[in-house]
């Protein structure tokens, strides 16, 4: 065990979605210290402009390395769709992000070559999974589909709601008419809807959920690099506002309570 | 006409829901100039703290008043309910606000004295319009709900969807069990809605829609100060980022193009 290794991971996101890959990391690796940002003052990004999402995505990179992580972890898919080069520039450390590990999941899962794909807005126009699925096989035909209103229908709690299920037949039936046999949920957002989304594209598709996938390759990359901990962990969370419901929200991505809980006022 | 008369009128928002109420201003007053101002950066307002809200009013009223307004009006709804007063502190020019103009008209409407309000998280959680309501008519009774799945729907595009009718039903159930006769549509977005709520709610329900009746008062309040403009318009949009489908929601929110638009970096 290198010196390093009793650093914390470092996760961010543009809100609370991040903590099903928190979740995803503490269960997979229960010893491991994590220190998790959530900008929830200016979530969320899926609507905003690629400048605005690098610049805030430079600041929250450079709060987690002056705290000496010895990981980072874009668990927000807008910011790896749009800003995952800035991050990884500026860090000395290694960067794992979502959409990388679920590409390439994705990838080795088709049979039939024909991938779906669901996020927000910015990260489905950013065209992100596409390039990333093609880097690992070019012959997988990728079929994107916005689907702006899971992210409020899951902070409203509304996981095996009537109103949800519609909502999602009809942000899926374009790709289900395309014959995917994979779908990936592009989005932190989206585990929490994956028994109602297992309903309706039925047994035929496999879904690929991005905080599994993203904790697989981090315990894989820690044991490369003999950067595994052993001892006992701690749990932070940095937020820059405390939202409405965020403890209730919290809870409900994170299967516990989330404290300690510190605000950063930027 | 006093030589302030030709100043603009000042309109802000947490984000583009405000122009319903700048279209209204439009249509009853084709002669006043206006500024917009949307916070479109750091939208949605509704599910932050009460402190973030008020720091973010207190610098958007800064930005309009340097502009030399004559009037500035309050167009959202979450500002107007945990802001309004820092607002009245920091200007030397009249203040309007959505749920005083609201409250009024619904105070005065309301025959079964059984008022419903819907609204975002924290618009209901403030309580704001229930005070303002009590202020002109203390023998009501007000219901409030939460509605935070109406803005995502209306920013779908989802005006007339089953899925909107569907959670529709669902959040209006509990206020048409206690028989109100009058619903305060207490957010920016909702007159988008009109149609489908008021098929919801019946003909028995009257419908307060504050853009509507925040024009009425504006308009009022200039004749009365001798402060209304005669002469040519100029209407202009700042916005604090320029996000994905702006100008395809901002139209159909004003009805017409939004230009010219510029953008402030915060």
């Amino acid at each position: 065990m290198t010196p390093a290794a009793r650093f914390p991971i470092g996760v961010f996101d543009s809100g609370i979605g991040g903590l099903t890959v928190m979740r995803a990391l503490m269960q997979r690796m229960p010893q491991e210290s994590i220190l998790y940002f959530g900008d929830t003052a200016r979530v969320p990004y899926g609507v905003k402009s690629v400048e605005t999402i690098a610049h805030y995505a430079t600041q929250i990179t450079e709060f987690l390395l002056a705290r000496q992580v010895k990981l980072l972890i874009v668990a927000c898919n807008t910011m790896a769709a749009v800003a995952v080069q800035a991050i990884r520039d500026l860090s000395p450390v290694p960067v794992l992000d979502v959409i990388e590990a679920g590409a390439r999941v994705a990838a080795r899962t088709t049979r039939s070559k024909q991938v779906g794909v669901i996020g927000t807005l910015a990260t489905v126009a950013s065209g992100a999974y596409q390039r990333a699925i093609h880097a690992h096989e070019a012959s997988v035909t990728v079929r994107s589909q916005a689907c702006p209103l899971f992210v409020p229908l899951v902070e409203e709690g509304w996981l095996e709601h009537p109103v949800t299920r519609l909502t999602a037949q009809e942000y899926l039936a374009p790709l289900l008419a395309e014959r995917i046999d994979t779908l990936v949920l592009g989005c932190t957002h989206y585990p929490l809807l994956k028994p109602l989304l297992g309903e309706v594209v039925g047994p035929a598709v496999t879904l690929v959920d991005s905080a599994e996938t993203v904790a697989g390759e981090t315990e894989a990359l820690l044991a490369a690099r003999d950067l595994a901990h052993h001892g006992e962990a701690r749990h932070e969370f940095f937020v820059t506002d405390v939202p409405q419901r965020f403890q209730r929200i919290g809870e409900l991505f994170l299967g516990r309570a989330l404290e300690p809980v510190h605000v950063v006022q930027w």
